[in-house]
């Protein structure tokens, strides 16, 4: 309905790489994002990778006459880096973990102590607002073939878009910011807008003021690693602004920050026809089930090597057990071994029986995880093919 | 509305205490049941702690003429045991998984191992339905009093309500059934019940056929511990349905399992005025982030606990390392101590300090988690405060 009112949003997304201890001149950066902040007006800001509340609490007073109202979500060992300023009130917050965020072992990639959640706020005019923490450090072209992590970010897409779809029933726009280290034309990020009606902010655009191709992660930013950056020499695209209109019509212009005009109003955004939709989220969902099943496969070999090694172990243990009573008991012709290195052995057998253990659980929960997407993904394309 | 066409729900719930090698004469249990259900012709069927999937394939196998649809919620190491049967097709489901769910070390319990999470499941006419699985095993009265694990119940009501608010906005009907492990006049009980609108079935129920008082767990049952269930003679309720109706009015007689009679229409059910509400509300929330704060200081000492043992752990490997080193430099005057017993304290620092780190880390978290809850209590404290 064209001349409703305008609801106008400025809406502020960045990924600030603020590790402690390890992100080069954090500090610094920091508070010059907070000067940006405070010095433009934005409605909504949302940011990642905020890891230490410190460096909340610190923008939080900087920003705190803007930005009344502000939230940080806590997840995790380290936390979920997830935080919101607002200029309207904040009603209800509510976060989801993801059930797979990588290997415990994998130390350094670290997402695993990372809180693997996303972060979701309502705001008093029906907006809801999702944020997607970096599920893993996204590998340049020539790891991208053999991606060990994609069946897990796949679970994260899918995650991801079934609580969307499940919270925002009652939305009138939803907001999705982050940094979702996929590329624009991934099978999550296809997953993702498919199955949840998203749209992209810089495709839809009518102006633009950027990076070329709307690439956020660029060479020419002196904190990235270049060498990982090789097969593009532009740059990649990661992080996203996506958002659905349910009781308007986004008219937007889309700067550095999304600029969003919105009339309100009960008019919905023209969309393909059902049919052509549904068999193009059918082949997405498809080629998604699909790698998430390769990574069952691989979770499922390694549930069993992991317990075959627990065995050997529990195996090994028992017979130095077994020699050691017979030593005691005197039916042994002396000492067969040197006791130093009889008692290292069973130290080392006692601590391949727990990790291995300890690996095998980790892995049969992934099983679980993977075989229950696997099953909504079936599910899903089931619905999908009844439906008239 | 009066006079619109009706829906008539039977609702049958049960905590099935199905778990493999432990629960007495599990299958022979497991199979009356399906018996029971496929004889009975209910609408939805809730089923918790159906721990092993074969027991699931099994019922739905013998279930498939009566109940088309079907779904088995994944989680955890061992499952969440949750699965739900239905004449209705199941659209989409979702598992929330609570961020705690009691301690890895407390082996007894087992309930970090379990699927710490509730199951969602959306039908054709908007009903959603939530599924609790039992936090922890409930203690007794003598135990009451000490209760270890009330925060992390707590928590989990609250992120329970949470999650009930934010996905059923655009739910017809609302309906939670489950072992909530809870007495009926516990502080969570009346969280979850006072900031969801939720409705307790055997309270409003007209006709109620079952044990005296609704008692789910009683001293009759020849499974049931009796000891401790000494002091409740009559027994304890614990199993819960909990309903909420937004467009139509429930009109209901609850039997052994529940029966709804709801009929669509846009008439609201009466509430008792606002501002009382809210008041009884704020004392709930009040009470219950008390609880929290206590479980969130115990957390912070465990914390602080765990982080010096693995220091003290770190300090005594480091001077061993000293000696070791001090010695094969020739410093010391000969051996100072026997080698095998240099190598067995070694070995146990080495362990001391895996496990203290480990501790301190899921420490840490629960830390986070008790501190994010009690933060979104304060805000929905202050909303309730703010409200005109």
């Amino acid at each position: 309905m064209e001349g409703g009112p305008t609801l106008r949003l400025r809406v502020f997304d960045l990924n600030c790489w603020a590790i402690r201890y390890l992100s080069k001149r954090r500090q610094e950066r920091v508070q010059l994002i907070g000067d940006v902040l405070r010095r433009e007006s934005f409605d909504l800001v949302l940011l990642q990778e905020v890891w230490s509340e410190r460096d909340y609490s610190d923008l939080k007073e900087k920003l705190g006459s803007r930005y009344p109202f502000s939230h940080y979500f806590r997840s995790g060992v380290i936390g979920s880096g997830l935080c919101v300023f607002s200029r309207f009130p904040i009603l209800d917050t509510l976060l989801y973990q993801y059930s797979l965020n990588g290997y415990p072992y994998m130390l350094q990639h670290g997402d695993w102590f990372c809180g693997k959640s996303v972060g979701l706020g309502r705001w008093w005019h029906g907006v809801i607002m999702a944020m997607l923490p970096p599920s893993c450090q996204l590998h340049a072209e020539y790891c991208r073939e053999k991606d060990a992590y994609l069946p897990h970010r796949l679970v994260q897409a899918w995650e991801l878009a079934q609580f969307i779809r499940h919270t925002s029933k009652a939305a009138d726009v939803v907001l999705v910011g982050g940094d979702l280290n996929m590329h624009p034309e991934d099978v999550g990020i296809r997953l993702l807008r498919g199955w949840t009606g998203l749209r992209d902010a810089f495709t839809e655009a009518t102006r633009f003021e950027g990076c070329e191709d709307g690439c956020t992660l660029v060479p020419n930013n002196c904190f990235t690693v270049k060498s990982e950056l090789l097969p593009f020499p532009l740059g990649i695209r990661i992080d996203y602004i996506l958002y659905k209109v349910t009781s308007g019509v986004p008219r937007g212009s889309v700067l550095g920050p999304v600029l969003f005009n919105i009339v309100q109003g009960g008019w919905h955004p023209t969309e393909p026809p059902l049919s052509s939709t549904e068999a193009t989220l059918a082949d997405v969902v498809t080629e998604a089930r699909t790698e998430v099943g390769v990574g069952l496969r691989a979770a499922q070999r390694q549930r069993y090597s992991t317990g075959r090694m627990a065995v050997l172990a529990l195996l090994l243990l028992l017979l130095q057990a077994a020699a050691a009573l017979g030593t005691l008991a005197g039916l042994g012709a002396g000492q067969p071994f040197p006791k130093l290195s009889f008692t290292l052995l069973a130290f080392l057998a006692i601590g391949v029986l727990l990790l291995a253990t300890g690996l095998h659980l980790f892995h049969t929960m992934e099983v679980k995880m993977l075989q229950g997407t696997e099953e909504q993904m079936r599910m899903a394309l089931r619905a999908l093919q009844e439906r008239p």
